[in-house]
């Protein structure tokens, strides 16, 4: 090797440094959705980049969400789907069918992580009681078994993190009678971090971060003026629920939330362990 | 209540007191599937029974089996399956249709044992790698995606053991090359049970125990006897895998092997904690 | 067996399933004395529940008191002694005989235990200074060795209880000053019972349990109305201050109390694992 | 305080020195009986001694004999015995003497130590099953309930030590059948320091130690030397199942075995913490 | 040996019980110094004193000052000092003088108190950043690298304590920056005993104690007291520094602070382990 | 950003990933010597390499030499030393110089580590004993108090890695009687390597690694290859030592050992952490 080409990977390595020492030992809840689930080559990278946190003493917990697969078996099974507001009306056939589409995508996860060398545990809301669900309330909407987090119950991932397992969650709750409810998964992302007190909550996504007035990414921004920029519309559509889903895992004591482009390969990596970080991070 | 009545009570339960001592700390591993999984009410009586073991001290750990919904599936999806030797031709398309039927009773199991008070936690031989798999070796014959045993990772369920959980494990395993197989049930419980040097299989089926030479029901069976009685004829037909099994799995270090009716309600109990216990055992 | 048989087994260990489960680990105090530690066989049956709970994760903590043998001693060696509102004035010579009875009986009842294969320890008040004893007081009255509890030090029985074992206590206390009193079993009982924060206290006594007005067994009660009843005189001699023990031990943080018929086989077993219960309970 | 009084403070303390660092955290069983149990200021000497050992982190183990006071109210009560070769016939009416004095002597002996600021528990081989013991077989002698040591259960002993308290040993057994029996503290003291791999084995007794063929008292004895000197009839009559007694210890993995003059104030003390140490020591 | 010379053994030993057991696992902070270290036999005595304490379960922590060997090497390398109030004027040549010295100081230290025994480990404030430092301030005065402390983190001081190890600690500071600082070791052992919370604090001082007016030794002294003894000019120029850092350390919750005569050999024995101690102890 | 910089970036953190894993817990022994410890700013790099491999989870220890500092102090002194065979001829005026010096480098070396995060403790072979150490033995020739490890105590090094500190450790040695020696650094980077049996044994050097016969740099190199290459004379003078020390080492239990060029910035890192490694490497 040139010795320039060794300073370089000794200068990545030494940028690197003060960033594994001060997350070592913390917990970080990454969602893992969209895009980033499809793209040939992401669900590799991704893998390595959970593997890469664990290794370095770093305890991830992955919320994965459900892709297209659902749509595909339900379209095959002939089940059609009613959208309001942009969320599936889910009636118990159809929850059967997401289950089973989250359970299978949720495994393959679990053997991907593995393949690197962690050791992952797949894990729906319904193990030991998990996550606490009841049906959403929306006004004058019944939406059916759509459902919102009433209570994380961290003694099962604690246990896990102890023993240096990895979580990983699909977004499916449980109600106190046993009635089974699909969730968003950031929703639950932030639930869990929030449960955890977790260090980080990354959601990627499909978009670079978060853009202000001008169209440019903004690399940090406070929950405040997160707020502002909703009220003022420069936030909107699909960013809202997500941004709103890091303000609430702030209140709830976790200490930074960032939103991130999972389309570009071990973006991950590259938010926890270099200088600048990428995508947009939101302080309290 | 009448003095009698309390009497009885009393007996039953100073009765179910040596087993409870003896049993105390020890591993259980349940083959549960067939009929049992099916009868109304039988669900429910199995999970409390499961669930009792726990309260008292024991450990058990559930293997289930998949049962008609897979055919159901398949046969809505039209995908059709040939049989070879009882067992079905698995290809990659008809195995992601069992992978998603067997995670989705999983975790109804995981629902209804957690409604009795304990604590379980649906696991499939992917999370951390549980059930290392290959490819079914017959000579002459391809099963596709029909799978054996080649190690089972027990540090899962014993790290799951140790904080109170429960596992419950689907027969899905997986290879080195993260290949997913489809093993028979009766298999994996026997191979977890022969890891976790477990005190005690017991296989739930549709037929009351082994039968002897004249249709009568043999309580106690040594391993060495089985096997001539499989010799000769007398064991045939889907009961010699079954009865194969436990050999196996004394051979390994397991102390005791139960073939149980699993129709029967409460039948683990009665096995467990009476002085005659039913169906048949086989002994080292 | 007849399956009506075992359907009636069943339900017995099934109906002791939530109690088993909800005093999982959690501590009883029992009182024995009185005509259940004469009768013939009652010994043997109450030493089997002793064993019963502590196998099911019970932990059992015995006060026994002393019975007749205490007089028959006394008688032999010519000391005779005045009784005052039924307490017997106690000197030296012979706290001296009632020591030693006591400690016969205690380890009588140890070996009763351990052959039901529990492992029971013997210990009086003195050992590790466990019940710091004073003399009791009564206005104008000197009932000489008699004393009241001042403190329980409860560390070596939860030393003990952590290591497996089930301390069975004689109603012996010592002063600062080294100076052995005779005690009350049931102020022991209650005494230790609050120390230890105990789930149950159970007094096994030679009656069913508390009476109502009508002459009726009144299954449960409140620390309020038994103090009514008391006011009332319809509970009345022997039976008022083991229903006041019992009031005070629910003040000091016991959850339940109970009066139970000690003469009755397998009483304990029968109010702690089943729905009716019998006796009297007093909640607070 | 005089510079040469001050001097000779620092002398003895540092004399004391590789002694407490020897011993620290060592097992030593003390067999106290005899003389050193009766003359006044004794008792208290002892029980100082016991207290220091414990406060250096010695582990102190005592097993005490019986002494006059059995006798007394044997007695009393109109009982009468016959000895053979020195010991008692002991009948079941003689037994429950012998076993309330001991309980009560035991329990004396406790406070005493408790008293010194140690925490001592008084055990006796009934609880926990910690002396199982079967008739003793003499030829064509049947002394009743003596009985012989047939196995020390020590894990009662160890998890009292671990928890800090200091066992104080009554030298009675129990047998399989539950059968109560008489058994010699020397013989007792020995068996239990075999079963912890004792440091040290200290019979107090009522002489200045084993005297040699000129009436001199031997300070150092190999365990082939003592039996030397039994079998020429040097050693006799009491001393001789003394020095058996620790010759079998030494041979059970016992470090050295002491016999010492009991009735000298704190001769434990001067023992185990002066350079050159009082009485007979033998060695393996 | 004699009777009388046995039972005055036996008396040392009895009168240390009290101490050893009121001191078991506490931590004594021992500042050893000036003439101490330099008069034949008295490090041996010192070593053997610290060695004893620990082996009796204290936990010794030393301090130790410079001595003439500082002022030596200085002079060999033609170092000149200028002295203000007493202290030494520091430039970093004078510094890395001052360092090599202590640290040679310190391990000579530690291999006297090993060969005793016990298991001490060298320390300087630098190690695990034991001692954040900054530059004296002193009105007007720079005595250049003269240090106060700013904070003890003891982190490192209990992990070897837990392990059985002895710290043995030389006065240096290092500051945020990294700059190495020269402190008064009296100040050290009060800084160090603070932060412990320790038992005790022991300065090992040239003089018998602190005197009254009327020239009589002190045996115990309120800090109250102490104050107004230097208020009133009684206590007097090089002790009014040590006394205050004694009145400091028992303000921030050490127990007892003492000032002795380290020339009188086992001084610390003497003082910790006899009922009238020597020289001036000064209470909260 | 530019997107080949990040992903250039992310190439590097993944190369590093799966040695992060493999050496996670292991313990690396680093001999830190020469030009390396004396070049401006390669200290600062080995400190931050030191504290990298902290951060990931791999257990450090560090072995220093001592450097031209100690022949300048000599010099101002006036001592002068005989050299025989490379090894300066060590009096015991000579020797106080070489451990002041020792000492102070090595607290300077703490400092600087600790300064990047991590927490070090300096130590020498003093410290709890850690090295036992002998005079060196050379036919006929005498080197004063140039010493040979008789024996490395682990129990130091083994309690602080316990803790999560980085032991920094002087190459000095003590004698049962208490005499110092001094011993050549790379001899103990190896005795503590083999009593650790660490992962790796890295020696610093002043080359870039062992040259072959065309003077081409040697990366791999078995044990047995290295000894031929010694004995054909390719390798040759202070290599030697440096090799033998290696083989040695894994003679006795360590995985790998390197010889490194020291003077190359981070050359710790780029060893550990990247595919091609540098250097020399010598395998079993």
């Amino acid at each position: 090797m040139m010795p320039e080409e060794l300073a370089r990977k000794a200068e990545v390595l030494v940028e690197a440094l003060p960033y594994i020492k001060r997350f070592y030992g913390k917990t970080m809840v990454l969602k893992y959705g969209g895009g980033a689930m499809e793209a040939g080559g992401l669900k590799e990278a991704f893998a390595q980049d959970v593997a890469l946190l664990w290794y370095v003493g770093i305890r991830p917990v992955v919320v994965h969400g459900g892709g297209p697969q659902i749509g595909v078996l339900l379209e095959r099974l002939g089940i059609t789907s009613n959208f309001i507001q942009g969320m599936r009306v889910t009636n118990p056939e159809t929850m059967e069918v997401v289950e089973m589409v989250l359970s299978k995508l949720n495994k393959d996860l679990v053997c991907l992580i593995n393949r690197q060398g962690a050791k992952a545990v797949g894990l729906s809301g319904k193990d030991a009681w998990l996550i606490k669900a009841k049906k959403m309330t929306l006004k004058g909407i019944d939406l059916g078994l759509v459902g919102e987090v009433e209570e994380v119950n961290v003694e099962l991932i604690e246990a896990l993190q102890q023993k240096g397992f990895v979580p990983v969650i699909a977004p499916i709750g449980v109600s106190e009678e046993g009635e089974t409810y699909n969730i968003n998964a950031d929703t639950v992302a932030g639930a869990v971090a929030s449960a955890l007190k977790a260090e980080k909550l990354l959601l990627l996504t499909d978009v670079p971060g978060v853009y202000g007035p001008n169209k440019e990414l903004i690399p940090t921004l406070s929950a405040r003026d997160a707020e502002a920029l909703i009220a003022d519309g420069i936030i909107e559509g699909g960013m809202i629920p997500k941004v709103k889903c890091c303000i609430d895992a702030l209140r709830m004591g976790v200490k930074k939330a960032h939103i991130l482009d999972g389309r570009l390969p071990h973006s991950l990596l590259l938010e926890v362990f270099t200088d600048k970080g990428i995508g947009t991070e939101i302080v309290p």
